[in-house]
């Protein structure tokens, strides 16, 4: 993170902590929070004045036990932070949600990377608590492959197909993130402590849920939209007719994400939803293995290949980001306006390809600017593919 | 069979079997016959006349060795017919063939039932000869299912998928009708011999290809379009990457036919071709049951009930079979054009609906007309179910 470029005051930040934790992100209160900002509502809240749709009253009574900062020293106190729109770190994602109507105001974070960087190709894994042994192998190959691709695997950290997923993920190296249906210090289920351990070690823990929340029913399916909203599409593996992975996969589809599901066996019980989410759900994508998961949400020409898969980073990137990626300097780091400069590309367009860049291990940041990694040199020498693949254009 | 209403003279058959074994309905004279008739064509290959797009020279070799009355004599000595376009037992389904520029001058047809009434309300099975028990059970499970609700089975008579849809079928009592890819005096594979008998009894056994054909590989693609053809829809149950049940499905694309496909595990090589299908063949329907099997092919209002299933066939007709099952007779049989009259529906709509009454069982035909079945008495009297079914608008 870099605190220079943090354009949220400490003020907002208590103010949405407090927001968090009264609305329970349930509430319809976002129209009123993006025409009258965050701390207007409060005021407006605190002053019972009518918000429509909106039980003020009830609000209001949460509000006198609510305290924002107090939540703040909470979560620091376990490595938490909250993230916010206005912050480097907001993975613009989430401003997705008021699409469905559903509050954002901040997510809390555990986890020492950048939660923008790590959604930037994210792609989430859900599915049933008591999978069979198919699901669970299916979910864990997803996961490993997706992740082999530097692609970062969502779920809900649930046991069953989430567990496998995030497993998969970590056994894999690459990046996972665990989203809660209780506050980011509390353990649940509490047979997963040691893998909310990991995931806040190696990947990212995020809940919109206030410290000390406990996993309430109604909690997840705020987090099932969450899930949805990180990542650029949802795969359902297993799921029985009345899943809560559906809502995941409807709010996907309502978010505009690619939705995908997993077939199986129609003698089984736990693939019941999927084949009613393949029968119902408008778009959906039947998919089979990882490589048709990135046909559908790494964009055009990045086709399912039967015969051969792109080897090297640089073959999957889009014209407009190899643009970019080949004016980052090798050895003297470069600010982004001299890069857009030289790439002849509007800095606004840079920054998250040179964000996504990073994802992919192909640049690194300092204070000067960015430049190549090691990686990125190799990459840049390395001879383009003889073999015709389409490039992939994803930005 | 009527033979009174049989229009097609005794030369026009013979004329018919033997463009069928000269033609191999293989080669594109369908419009030369289309514009020219039957003998006018089988006239200009003896002369050597020249058709755009064939070889006449080949078939004009053919000609020379080929005798449609012999073919004829050969297959009445099994018990085996020839159906022409004219005859009544013709199903205008295969008239849809010239929609994919495919020959169709006739079938070779064994068995007692008549062709148009059996194929009346049809659906096509098939898939890999080498099925896993899922796959075997599942094409089993909805052959029965099928049959129970009044449908006829179609399928290749191939080991697999093919003969445990055949077999559930007649095990379920009801008719089912065997394509094959050799004459109908012809038994492939021998290890059918009393599959194939149990389908000349109880169903009918059909094939394109003139008496004595071996089976040769070209032979099964032309076989799978009659396939496709004599059913409203094909469902594909386990296949792999490459099988002659995608050529199935993609024929009944070509015709406008419902494409249904049953998914598997995705570990299954077995059912690679079934998710490749569900992927690729626009229009495709993943189907699991056969509820939703009739969903497809049963038209509109015959939706897929997972609470509840129409129980009598009464419930099943739409609002103009129904009108027509209302004037039929109960005792004294009266003639089509009485029946329309009673109904008030022109008499050409009358026909096609007693043809369907009666492959459901409803309605009788004697020398005098059509009368009231014992169970078509039963049903006019029974209670209209309650709970507000919606009628099959399926004419």
């Amino acid at each position: 993170m870099n605190p220079d470029a943090n354009a949220v005051s400490d003020e907002t930040r208590i103010a949405r902590a407090t927001l968090l934790r009264i609305s329970e992100a349930a509430t319809p209160l976002v129209h009123h929070v993006r025409e009258h900002g965050v701390e207007q509502t409060l005021a407006d809240v605190r002053a019972g004045a009518s918000i429509p749709g909106v039980d003020v009253s009830a609000l209001r009574g949460r509000l006198a036990e609510a305290d924002g900062e107090r939540d703040l020293t909470v979560a620091a106190s376990v490595g938490a932070r909250l993230v916010c729109p206005g912050d480097d770190e907001w993975p613009v994602l989430l401003e997705d949600l008021v699409r469905i109507d559903a509050d954002c105001f901040g997510v809390w974070v555990r986890g020492a990377q950048r939660l923008d960087e790590v959604c930037a190709r994210a792609v989430a894994i859900v599915g049933t608590r008591t999978p069979t042994a198919y699901g669970e192998h299916v979910a864990g190959e997803l996961a490993a492959g997706l992740v082999e691709r530097y692609w970062t695997v969502v779920s809900g950290l649930a046991y069953g197909i989430d567990a496998a997923a995030h497993r998969a993920a970590l056994a894999g190296g690459g990046p996972t993130v665990g989203v809660l249906a209780c506050g980011v210090d509390v353990v649940y289920p509490h047979g997963h402590r040691n893998l909310v351990a990991r995931l806040v070690d190696e990947g990212l823990v995020v809940s919109e849920h206030p410290p000390g929340a406990a996993p309430q029913r109604h909690r997840f399916l705020v987090r099932n939209r969450i899930i949805a909203a990180l990542s650029l599409g949802t795969v359902m593996v297993e799921a029985a007719r009345r899943s809560g992975a559906r809502s995941t996969l409807n709010h996907a589809r309502d978010l505009l994400r690619h939705t995908m599901v997993v077939p199986g066996p129609v003698t089984s019980a736990m693939s019941d939803g999927c084949h009613v989410a393949l029968r119902e759900v408008i778009g959906s994508v039947l998919v089979t293995r990882t490589e048709e998961v990135i046909e559908q949400c790494g964009h055009l020409g990045e086709l399912a290949d039967p015969l051969a898969a792109p080897t090297r980073p640089r073959d999957r990137l889009g014209p407009l980001v190899r643009r970019v990626f080949d004016a980052v300097p090798v050895m003297r780091p470069a600010p982004v306006e001299r890069i857009a400069l030289t790439a002849c590309v509007r800095a606004d367009v840079v920054e998250p390809s040179l964000a996504a860049l990073r994802a992919l291990g192909l640049v690194e940041r300092s204070d000067e600017g960015w430049r190549m990694s090691r990686s990125g040199r190799d990459e840049r020498h390395a001879q383009a593919r003889p073999d015709g693949v389409l490039p992939l254009e994803w930005l």
